[in-house]
């Protein structure tokens, strides 16, 4: 759930988390243990997104479970309405928010996903979206699969660093910026800001494959959630609408190349994405009413990206078909076929 | 201002209009007569634009005067707000009200424009759009300038009205119907109904260069206005996304064609028309936040209709620019120069 404050009509984040980590050098109060953690997302979050995709492109879906909740939460937490009964099949509780109570009987801040449950005591151990991903990659690589690609290599940590700032403060959070602004013009002052990042972004990706270089790392994939729902809730929704995705050439080619790739367009449930910003935010979208369109078939168009070079995963190799109980349903993104993965055109 | 009823929630406009007509036959109760009507508009008003389209292309602004509301109208009246001391110069009332007020002391239905006005006796004669265009072209015709088009060609009206009929229901209040829609039911089944339509389109103006052939006609007019505020506000608030009217290259194209026609994008205020829908729709946009989007350089890219033939005036003449008086700023629309013609581009 989105919590914030406003500062001059600034829509202003709440980012503290539970800063908590699942850790392998033995020493932690959490340590890595296949099986012991389920991982609680919507798949309507772009947070939340970004652990499922991380997850599944480094295989780590038999050693850490996952639990998904409807897309629209009520006004206190999550909840676990797609499960049988209402409750969540491993953690036997009907929201998340349930976890945060039984670590922290008095938690006081927002009920967020991604969050990482312990599933023997049921206690939520951390919901700190980016350092999850990041200890995916680092602490978890003793079970991550074979061929899985290294999403956070050391030689370009410092570099990723900044960018992944930039991406954070003026893009995946810039869009709520604009959404969430309290007048004209904190409005104004947000828009712009953005058009800015996205500006730098079409400049920086049209001799770049990746956001980095020549294979995918954790910065496309924090870039990729945010993209995946500009054109279907940001541009309207959020009001960020100077152009939609599609019509910026190379940012929209660089979309396309990973909603193609497996992990990325197989983990976007547009239905659930639609349903919960329209539905929720009442106070932006106050009849509830969530848009028909957009038509998503332009995903498919040839990208052409090819042509600067390098390959989605270096080494490394592309995952195979999600399993039957984790595929986005193909009446929630019509461009899925039916193992699951995005259809060749 | 628009006013309707629900019917199983489907939004339906209020149409009845006040039907008196000026007549240029000696037996009417408002006869033809140079100077002595004004015409009440809103730019922001996609039916207001129409009369402001027509009376231009036909040349009679020195025969029948202009005022201008400003775009966003109170809870009773759109307002003379532009006005230096906030009262229209010739009529000397602060709202368009007043005018209805003096013609009928009880009058409740909704208090429109376009409107014409009597001015020696400051009464309303008429708020009903679709007939006041056409007697522009028919009533009027002696006074209409040298080279003005036939906008209701009659060997054309049969197919034409047929047209217009579909283009109102479908399109123009279409758009409305979307908007308005009082749940998601009804919003779905009205977004069917106009992306049907707009498909419709889409195929009849891949022959013709223009809705009824060869030349512009009263049918151009009437869809103009609707493609004009498409992307700039429907896309987004009366959420009818499945593309942008930018997205259909046939339709897209037609309405750049008209747009760069002297009379059409120079009758174009991008900010009347944005602040109207976004400032005074509350019930569907709370916040009163307008967008700063989309970028309008669109507009001017070549749209390479020639190839279908036709010329816009038939035998007829552009008109030249606008009077000083009646130029659309150009800060309202940045398709526009000093005189107040689209650029070229």
């Amino acid at each position: 759930m989105t919590q914030g404050t406003y500062v001059d009509k600034e829509f202003q984040r709440d980012t503290t988390y539970i800063e908590d980590r699942i850790t392998s050098d033995g020493t932690g109060e959490w340590p890595v243990e296949p099986g012991r953690y389920r991982l609680v997302v919507s798949r309507a979050c772009p947070w939340a997104n970004r652990t499922i995709i991380v997850r599944r492109l480094l295989g780590l879906e038999d050693v850490i479970s996952m639990g998904v909740t409807g897309p629209t939460h009520d006004a206190d937490s999550w909840t676990f309405d797609l499960d049988e009964g209402h409750l969540d099949p491993v953690l036997g509780i009907p929201r998340i928010k349930d976890a945060y109570l039984a670590r922290f009987p008095d938690y006081s801040r927002g009920i967020t996903v991604p969050a990482l449950v312990d599933v023997p005591s049921g206690e939520v151990v951390t919901n700190n979206f980016p350092q999850i991903t990041l200890d995916l990659s680092t602490q978890w690589r003793e079970y991550q699969r074979e061929g899985a690609p290294d999403l956070w290599p050391e030689d370009l940590r410092e570099e990723m660093e900044a960018v992944n700032e930039r991406v954070y403060t003026e893009i995946n959070n810039g869009v709520y910026r604009c959404g969430f602004s309290g007048d004209q013009a904190a409005y104004e002052a947000a828009y712009d800001r953005l058009w800015t990042a996205m500006d730098w972004l079409e400049e920086r990706l049209s001799t770049r494959r990746y956001l980095m270089g020549d294979h995918i790392t954790e910065a496309d994939v924090r870039l990729f959630t945010t993209l995946a729902r500009f054109d279907a809730v940001y541009h309207g929704h959020f009001k960020v609408n100077r152009s939609k995705l599609s019509e910026m050439p190379v940012l929209w080619a660089y979309a396309r190349d990973l909603f193609t790739t497996p992990g990325f367009g197989d983990t976007t449930d547009f239905t659930h994405i639609k349903s919960h910003y329209y539905e929720v935010h009442l106070d932006i979208n106050p009849t509830g009413i969530v848009p028909a369109g957009p038509d998503y078939s332009n995903w498919l168009e040839p990208h052409g990206r090819e042509r600067l070079g390098g390959s989605p995963f270096g080494n490394g190799t592309a995952p195979g078909a999600p399993s039957e109980g984790e595929r986005v349903p193909a009446e929630h993104n019509p461009l899925l076929d039916e193992s699951g993965m995005v259809r060749t055109r």
